[in-house]
């Protein structure tokens, strides 16, 4: 394939994210194929023509079934809220795209089985929107625990907090729906919690848990009232992993101060690793080697030596952004395109990250543990 | 009461502790009654004789009832091993002394409550070793939470982690069989999660958990070979309190790393407080106050605005240490002996903590929800 | 005018990170003009063939002067090393193009200004790569302080440091060559720093400084000996402002473990602000401001309240990288082009960082006060 | 000497700091000869009186010169104001006594000098209240240095910043007077400054510096009108050490937020080391070994690794605190008298710390370099 026609839905925050990451993924990491950003979808169409240019498509799009079924695209982008993901990406499938779809893959398991299925008919290329496991810092964390540098894995302590639904005062929206959001923190943080410990930790075998809606009802916008919040704001869940380690995974939509709050220890017989996407660009490690009067947490920054740090920077410390991991994650979906493998957090990875924020849903509903 | 006679039992880590506790209550703090430092009780004898002298008491003692016996002794300290709490603090009490114990409080929640009884029955004054609530940046946390700084408290995350048992290679202790240490990290630092907690959170009403044995044996010492663990190394809960509230408990003896970290974040509906004891003269706070882009967490210096601080030093920053947090508990103690009024954490307060952690050990092993 | 015309010369480390910005500046930032990447330039011309496709231009070409003479170019990016800067500078504006060009202008304050004056005569937009005062961290610390959140300014306390040459066992490099790097850490990175106290202070008036070559000669790369270094490891000036404000600015090439450590203290009659890149989308704030007890460092993540971070991300705390920041400094380029007027760090106030360095090394040579 | 008889003139801040040192020293340290508290003198008497029983001394005195002479006390304590030590602190050595008097020194050099005779002439132990080069964490950045830890030492940045004066509307007091305090922020902080450079850096050979009144006057606390303040609020100094190596020491009694921050950078050719004392128990090192990927800045926590931690508490990172220092010092007191050898920071010692604060306060009134 000489050139990848794309095209995108949405024109949100992961819409841009998108179409910026399509574009650089080729100057910053040399990826092939190259890419041709053919059209951008949205409604109205007034949205996507205003922005189509100033993102580099060549056409802007109202109709997102036309789109999938443009022969000059072979790639669709779906940023779309939640509810839409599995229509538009099973469609898109069957059309003969290839598909990268932002996460959490659906409201419901059954959805996002019958994505699996599509990918697996078609036999495209699909990929899931977990930026934060392409961080070098997390990479060079499994890197580490991999090869022995903190011992034997015993704990996972997780957290994943933002404060985008703490403020009392904030207006209902689609968020808090069940059938346009399906899962609250879950769906939306607690599944990038799940992706980052599926890469330190491997499967988890069964859990406890518990969940907590913390503010009931919320304002209408139109001030008409007040609406409930079917979903919940918060989640704790207690976990057993198959390498017999044990771990916690603390999830809240309300943690005031908390902006991209995400990360992890990991506790082994050796030593420690910390990483938390807050100071994306640092890594936490403890060894217990060398005298005890000189042991301490390493606080080690980003560079060259994290691959594929250098790409962007030969210059340690220099530090990347949140955009720049969406641009590590669309050159490993075009090489995935390339080569006919399945990248990290295909369709079928992602929905083992579905099956568990479900069994931590389910696990709080009906107070039990729940195996995986 | 002009002075007050002391007897101490035990020499270790925690017996120094109360040494220096009682002989600076009164020139630090100005606390009433003064201090007398009778005797100092430990076998075999000579060690007790050692140190007397260097710690200021009068005399040594190897027999703990004779000391219990002598007139000239108003109260005692108990920092024995776990299994002789219950037995000398009831001898003590029934002898008409006020007792002032290590924790954990007992082996079991039934020598915990024949404590509680016996110190009904004396009339005594009582106070666990909760030293940490002392703290005045924690006292200071719950100032703010109580005034209502961060609104209406809804997540609390809690954890205590230290490295003292994540050698694989320690060689097996008392630390790590029922009969002597009865529950392991639970009791030995869980204890002081629990007694945080409930300044800032107040009672617990259940709880789910899951507990750990990282080690399952340990070398004996002198090599003979290996011995079995019989507690826990680690714990996690998810606790619902009485006031709505959801939260984490976390609780190691074997990460790598941590050497005193035992702190919490409570999530309010307005803000968050952030504490942890390795910094232990930081506190953190954010208020959803001031313009967006002016918010942050805030790292207060802990000084003479944070009572008792000032009596140690009255500039800023200057910082307390470990020691100067069991002399404000010595001065509590102190205070209720003088006063006749229950101090934080008598044996009835304490009796909470043992309910709470056996409770977090029976929802472990039963792999249920338990009520408290 | 419709696009703008864009050549390229070098394409080392800022090669690169000007190209993504020149591509970039449109698509986040709605920049105009449009960008069209017309040449890339570098030797040997194969170097430029294999990179131009990759970063998106049109052509490639190995001699600096062709791609001056070329019509369809608008503008020029010099990144090339710093004895060639004022040369190259020079000729393309007098081939009538605006000129980006990395810092340090050039080797001596005589090129500087010849720069300067070959901008004025040709009436063409100028800036110099001074991109960490793009950072959105700093210009809100630029904003606090200018509203007098932290009330009268007087001290400054900077500092640059980064360990590129810390090793004494690094090879010598052209960096250490008076005639082709002209000044060491002061030309490198204590312009950035000088950069950055413009914006915060204002101009100094006066200083006393030091300066320091730690290794004095290198081992030659081919293994033939050793040579020279000629120019500095390290400087420390103590400056006076003309707000009647002192401060002191630390620079080195050679502080282990700095990667990109470049910020500041900015001490005022009321509070703090502190900026350091090396947590690049953080700011620290102290005000003398609400109860003695509650006042602390606020720790401020960068967030769409600190304009233009809402064009790269809507959501707070998600961090801007390294190349976002000359992505900016592009994008105010191109605004200055479209407008006419002078941006941030044209020629002629550039100069003003050359006469300040160089002032620095007047100083320490000669062992006194040098006025600006 | 079975015990030494201690006398302590003075009784605000420094003086429960000696009176709880002199207390402590033998129980915590099992410090030698055992200490006897015969007698606490202040003026009024009164205030002597009622701190005398808290703090442990048989009888308060109001005249400084009887207790002098009293024959029951052989070391005396000196806590006064600045203007007073040299007095004092000569009168104790003529009378026999041994000295301990806290910093800075006296007033002038000249004053110093004398107080150095004076203990040559009595052949006693002397010393000044240097408590923070006693930190465990400051003394193991020596050993580190001194082992070659971060190889040859090249560059030491040193701060002391507090915010005690940083109240443009505080009231006028002593510290603002030549002839009470001497210097300002220099002779209060900057002498603490000096004495840690010692331990880490050896001798100052030269130094260029500048210094600042940011507040020329101060409102008096009648009301009655402003004064002048005749002292200096901050100042700064470019130093070379006698090893070769160059430096920087920023001082400010004017630093808003700052309570106790004292520490410093020690750049070397192997690594670095850093310390501040507002964190007192932690100390960073960064060394250029093993793997790049894993190279970084590691936090120590003290603990029984660092002598004499383990004698407060057995736990490592369990934190001292600002007295204990002071305790550690005592006991180092207590060995020199009972050895008959030198501490650190006898009086002949001391006075090189007060030659570089007036080589400073000097080289910043002549605008010229000072050499040592």
């Amino acid at each position: 394939m000489q050139t990848l026609g794309v095209g995108l839905i949405g024109t949100g925050f992961m819409g841009k994210c998108h179409a910026l990451a399509w574009a650089n993924a080729g100057p910053v990491l040399g990826a092939h194929p190259r890419v041709r950003l053919v059209a951008l979808c949205d409604t109205p169409l007034e949205r996507a023509e205003a922005l189509a240019p100033q993102w580099g498509f060549e056409r802007a799009e109202a109709d997102w079934r036309a789109l999938i079924a443009d022969p000059a695209i072979d790639a669709i982008s779906i940023t779309t809220p939640n509810r839409l993901h599995a229509e538009m990406a099973i469609a898109a499938l069957q059309a003969g795209k290839h598909v990268w779809c932002e996460k959490p893959m659906a409201l419901t398991e059954a959805e996002a089985e019958a994505m699996v299925a599509a990918a697996k008919a078609a036999g495209k290329a699909t990929m899931l929107g977990y930026n934060y496991i392409r961080n070098p810092a997390h990479q060079h964390a499994i890197k580490l625990i991999s090869e022995g540098a903190i011992g034997r894995v015993i704990q996972f302590r997780g957290w994943v907090e933002e404060d985008y639904q703490a403020d009392p005062d904030l207006a209902w929206s689609w968020r808090a729906k069940l059938a346009e959001a399906g899962l609250g923190a879950l769906g939306d943080i607690g599944s990038h919690l799940v992706s980052l410990s599926m890469g330190v930790m491997g499967p988890i075998e069964s859990l406890i848990a518990d969940m907590q809606t913390v503010y009931e009802t919320r304002p209408l916008a139109d001030g008409s009232g007040r609406a409930a919040v079917e979903n919940e704001d918060a989640a704790t869940a207690v976990v057993r992993f198959a390498n017999g380690a044990q771990g916690s995974m603390v999830i809240s939509r309300a943690a005031w101060g908390r902006k991209s709050r995400l990360g992890y220890e990991v506790h082994g017989s050796e030593g420690m690793v910390i990483f938390d996407q807050e100071r994306m660009n640092e890594l936490q490690l403890y060894q217990n080697r060398g005298p005890k009067a000189e042991q301490g947490f390493r606080t080690i920054l980003t560079g060259p030596a994290h691959p594929p740090y250098g790409e962007f920077c030969p210059a340690p410390g220099h530090q990347l952004g949140f955009n720049d991991l969406k641009v590590i994650e669309a050159a490993e979906f075009l090489a995935s395109i390339q080569s006919g493998s399945p990248c990290k957090m295909d369709f079928a990875e992602g929905l083992y990250v579905e099956r568990v924020i479900h069994a931590i849903a389910q696990s709080a509903r009906e107070d039990r543990r729940v195996t995986l």
